[in-house]
């Protein structure tokens, strides 16, 4: 017998399977083809790093869903998805980066032999592992079908978390605010920034206790100085130096479920300028998780943030967050709700959001981030035990 | 000043522009939107992890490459690309993950503002990162033009690497050395899995003297005993058990370009009948090397590999590598010519291959593997210094 364990009881995913479906009836859709890994995951059990050949799971209005995929994936698929292995169908290497034949033919050909021929289809339009081309494939192969847009229908099924998957998160959360002290402990002048990470990841994978490290869905990401004032930009090998910020983007994974956790050090003796920013950011989550109550709505969490960031006269625009949960690369958000001004999902205890009110000026960033948990009463609770301040390192 | 510096110089990306163009003209193609963020890099240097939303490069038939994303990411592009401000175009946050507007509106606004309202426009169809829905939308807001698809066609022009490119292939391929041999040496019964892999990514990330390592386009790949039969699993908490092979499926990463290796390791003593299938495994990677000469085909590869296999009476269908080089998640591999029966490519030197004739049995896996470079004369060159066997930890 192999390792491998779903993560939950059979009845968690029977609950999940209820839920989509309910999801797809009222869209008034005979089925869905899933090809979100996260909702392949949270659907099946199905973990493996095959997303970069076209896979999927099939669900219709009864009986157990099914996964697709490559045939050496399949193998992957009997290892980790509580399905009984007839549900499982594997396609051949040929279909494989080809250019006289494509994946969709043969998913096309399982459509057609579950009777979904003239069926209502949702397709994920809007996904990484749905291709422009995957689509014009499948609708040549099924010109009867009519394949609808049901992006995010199943990731909004996911936004209430279970106590199951709470607890997933809390563990994450720790391996998060091991990677944040590890960053914090070991930055100095002179250390080169791909030692600084490896020391991070290492933090990460080990995990805490009997807690093992997953691999999160985005690498470290680091920046310092002016680099910080870009958001995403990944290591290098340069050293560390004096009198800059560092932020620290990073979030532990406990079987594919996350908690993104962000600080920042300063080394050196920080400006007063800087540290008017530190004290309008840290003022504004303080607010922002007030606000954050069931009842309230995500844009009341912005708006809270924005509130502050207004008294002391900084501007700021765009996203301040996102639901965060189960994901594979390349993205660690849900992709459902967001927090900003615009946005007017309703809190509902068990949702989980990365809170990221980051700061990025014209020459430096700061990132004091938290992930929150929506609780019945009173303010969201931050998941990760790490001091909620600009680190100094003088 | 920031710390980020373009890879190559302006003439080696002036080259790659003009080989470029050369392709869009040959397909009849007024431009070319890049999604694939490696042909970005290729193009213009951009480095950074925000291709989790959309961004891409706009190559027309005159003047600079273009790069547009996300406000906060051309940021980034203003510090990682060669190409003037003035080419540079960012898009509202309000754009991203929003139900009511999408990206694809803001490019269609920059490409009519090009005067490419009626041009002939390659996309890149089957990627990742050009959603179906993406399509959907820039071809309903730019009616008059003609979206050809261009899948791979900036990517066959990276298939022969410059010199300045292997020099750092061979730097990834010293890095990939040193995740083998910690692997290897860190391997032992009851050691958890993750632990391992912690190892490995330090081995990784640290690199090799001053060259910093990079992150991997796939985390490490180490499944042991009949969990290894299946092709993609990832690491778990498993203790590592005597009397079990586990292969290591690993690349290091020099600036974005890769150089794959595995090596299996076995606890214990390996029975004969696993013994029989190394030997068959490294017999047929060393009539493999043989047979990738330049003006050979790639199939020859795979006919020399599965001739041995025969021999052996060892059946095995399916890819057996592929072209290597910059690359970003979720796969490392290039996506152009394949090491498989029916891929005719013509071996020239300056290509670099994953070969990768991995055999996956019922009840385990066995890897070992070489990225190798097509020579002017002669058998291919391996490229990562590691002893080709079966590791025996006894």
């Amino acid at each position: 017998m192999g390792t491998f364990t779903i993560p939950f009881s059979p009845e968690e995913y029977t609950r999940r399977i209820t839920k989509a479906r309910a999801a797809m009836e009222k869209a008034g859709l005979d089925a869905v083809f899933v090809t979100d890994p996260s909702n392949q995951a949270w659907l099946t059990g199905y973990d493996g790093w095959s997303f970069y050949v076209h896979q999927g799971v099939i669900l219709t209005g009864e009986g157990e869903p099914h996964w697709w995929g490559r045939n050496m994936d399949a193998q992957g698929a009997l290892r980790t998805c509580w399905i009984r292995p007839d549900s499982i169908h594997g396609y051949h290497d040929d279909y494989v980066q080809s250019t006289v034949r494509h994946p969709m033919q043969d998913l096309a050909r399982i459509l057609r032999d579950l009777g979904l021929a003239k069926a209502r289809v949702g397709v994920e339009m809007e996904n990484y592992y749905y291709s422009a081309k995957a689509h014009e494939v499948l609708q040549a192969e099924l010109p009867d079908a009519t394949l609808v847009d049901a992006t995010a229908l199943v990731n909004w099924q996911r936004i209430i978390k279970s106590d199951e998957e709470i607890a997933f998160i809390r563990k994450a959360a720790a391996i998060s605010a091991k990677m944040v002290r590890t960053a914090v402990e070991t930055a100095r002048p002179g250390l080169r920034k791909n030692d600084l990470v490896a020391e991070i990841y290492h933090a990460a994978i080990t995990g805490v206790g009997e807690d093992w490290g997953d691999y999160p869905a985005i690498v470290p990401l680091t920046p310092s100085g002016v680099d910080a004032s870009a958001a995403h930009l990944t290591w290098n090998g340069a050293p560390m130096k004096s009198g800059e910020a560092t932020f620290f983007e990073l979030s532990g994974c406990y079987r594919r479920y996350h908690a993104p956790l962000c600080r920042t050090v300063f080394l050196g003796k920080p400006s007063d300028g800087v540290r008017r920013f530190e004290q309008a950011q840290i003022e504004g989550i303080e607010a922002g998780l007030e606000a954050a109550r069931a009842g309230n709505r995500t844009s009341d969490i912005a708006n809270a943030f924005m509130g502050v960031l207004q008294k002391y006269g900084i501007p700021r625009q765009g996203r301040m967050g996102y639901s965060v949960g189960l994901s594979y690369p390349p993205d660690w958000g849900e992709r459902t709700a967001s927090i900003r001004t615009e946005d007017e999902t309703v809190l509902q205890p068990g949702m989980t959001f990365h809170f990221m009110p980051a700061l990025w000026m014209e020459d430096w960033g700061l990132e004091t981030t938290e992930t929150i948990l929506i609780r019945e009463n009173g303010p969201a609770e931050p998941l990760a035990d790490v001091e909620r301040k600009l680190f100094v390192k003088d």
